[in-house]
């Protein structure tokens, strides 16, 4: 079956692809539009986008109503993904790979449902993958779907208020202390209402778009099993999808160790 | 408890083992039964056999019915496992650590039980491990079963053709396209009937031979978990067994990294 | 959000946290008390509490009854966990870090029950975290559970007598037979009833102690998944917890890999 065996031949090959008469292929130039998830705004993807750019591709990061320069707490879900929809069709991009992490998932089966036909590949990184008619708060145990409860009440406007205890040890537990003290600075509050919103997704789960998830593994946010987690349980939703696993927790390694999420990203969103 | 310890020494010690009078032992030679799974034939261990023997094994390679050379889809898994277990004896081999990938996992379940005093330990290498009664489509969610019964039903003689998103995205994620394309040309139809028959394995679940289970950390070919999967899903049906992981895909390492797989499955099968 | 985001910048920096204005952190120095587990004594950790005092910590390993130098076999869970804390007492230890390994999971459990105001974290390495009202033996499947009877009983002086076949699969699978070998010569009878004591740990669980899981990928010697396991399954319990992961089976790399097993250990410790 390979050229080599059909010789015999078992010797040490520096490069086994050229034996095959297979040259590795040089990397593939992607369109990326990458989408944050909550607590962040479109520069928490400066690091994996600046070393994207690097590698040839063409990146995007939408910013997001209620995020970034925009202090509205009073924002839904569908302003959201119909926003990123928007800027998708405002800058006229086509055959975009369209990457999500964390609450960036829920938007980007929005997104799809909205612009599928602009969409080549659909990457989760450790995203939420929501089953029809749920929400983001519904993939979390029931103590800690209290504390976001809890959390939303404490607040005059709606919004989700982030606990340092909780940050450091389920975003960012991979940091040293000064590191998460610097991430943890860098948060503003969330919006409570969109992860609250129970979503219609029967229109997402009968696109035929190709979809990936990138598992971060050290990602503790969500149980990693028992019913819970970003990969296999949700991930199990997207059906026949591509599986690549890194090292990393929920955000440190955006910040510490972007050439390799980079990398895995693209492994993730290559043809 | 260690000589070292009773010393009260703690320095940096270059070569632990030497330090407890213990000698890193040389690579035990093992003598190798590799057996293949579907979609592929003996070809498919090519690069880990070779390596293998550069380590100072012996390597056998059975081919099976309808396989390789034997265009015949007309064939049943006892002919299978009676084939292997033939090729076993027909070389006098005795002692052999006796290797199962995919599909051929279920075949050394078969094998074990026709010639076990000539088997020294079983390596399921992502190979399945069939309960008793159960066949290798049994493994699979609803949905895919349903899947190659469409496959099965659209083919004139009973074989399973696979369709390239499928074999690209589940069984080669980690290759880059060309490679993907490549690996796919070299692929046959599969005959349906082995993979569906339901086996009687009471015998093979009171040998008492040890077991290893070598999981590719990124074989997505069945969900990683919710009550399926490689491991530790059906590996947990070996009662006691050695764990060994690797980072891998279904198959694409088998071409790419045969140097990792075969330094893996030297450790999952050593005594 | 980052200083060199509103510069624009996107080059390779060869410092990212130069750029952020941080610096990475120097170790913190910490106090550990290192707490073993069944068939080992306090001089299972000479090889971890090495480096990390190389690493500039200072480093406690208590023994406490029915191992090391204590030949009882007749000692309690409370017998145990009280000497420890007896231990953290006598030694006026403030702000420590109590790291449990296997039992020694069961173990800091009592003792932050008895001690709380002392510990600063917990940290379980592959280490049994009870339910209120459980055993370690409960974490074991059903038929493991009957095997732990069986050797029960075949003792004069209720002791466990480890098997040299389940040693080696399921505690040092990672190692060579000659080290498995003398590993396994160093391990001596444990008293049985401890693992068998179910404990109330209501207490535990109303503590606000912060805790870090440092999990084993190749621990086999529970189930890694199915309703069984240390992590996620028995992690869960610890509510919020920062999760680290290791390469290592259940003993092997405390003898070849300490300086692994100590980095990952000090970042599952720090603040």
């Amino acid at each position: 079956m390979y050229p080599y065996a059909r010789n015999g031949f078992y010797g040490r090959v520096p490069n086994w692809y050229g034996y095959m008469g297979y040259e590795r292929a040089k990397e593939q130039p992607l369109t990326f539009v990458l989408v944050h998830g909550s607590w962040a705004d479109a520069s928490f993807w400066n690091g994996v986008a600046g070393e994207l750019r690097r590698m040839g591709h063409t990146v995007f990061v939408p910013e997001y109503p209620g995020h970034g320069g925009d202090p509205n707490m009073n924002v839904t879900h569908g302003m959201i993904s119909r926003s990123v929809a928007d800027y998708i069709i405002n800058h006229q991009l086509r055959d975009i790979v369209l990457v999500g992490h964390s609450f960036g998932g829920s938007v980007i089966q929005k997104v799809a449902e909205l612009v599928p036909e602009r969409i080549k590949r659909l990457v989760f990184m450790d995203g939420f993958v929501l089953g029809d008619g749920q929400s983001v708060v519904d993939q979390f145990p029931p103590q800690v779907q209290q504390s976001f409860e809890e959390l939303r009440k404490a607040s005059a406007d709606d919004a989700l208020i982030m606990p340092f205890p909780l940050f450091r040890e389920a975003f960012v537990g991979l940091a040293d202390l000064p590191l998460a003290r610097q991430l943890y600075s860098e948060i503003r509050p969330e919006p409570a209402k969109p992860a609250f919103e129970k979503l219609d997704l029967k229109a997402f789960y009968k696109l035929n778009i190709p979809r990936s998830y990138l598992y971060l593994t050290e990602d503790n946010l969500l149980p990693q099993g028992e019913g819970y987690g970003w990969h296999p349980h949700m991930s199990s939703r997207l059906g026949l999808f591509r599986l690549v696993r890194s090292a990393g927790d929920h955000m440190t390694y955006f910040r510490t160790q972007p050439a390799l999420l980079a990398q895995k990203l693209y492994e993730a969103s290559r043809d």
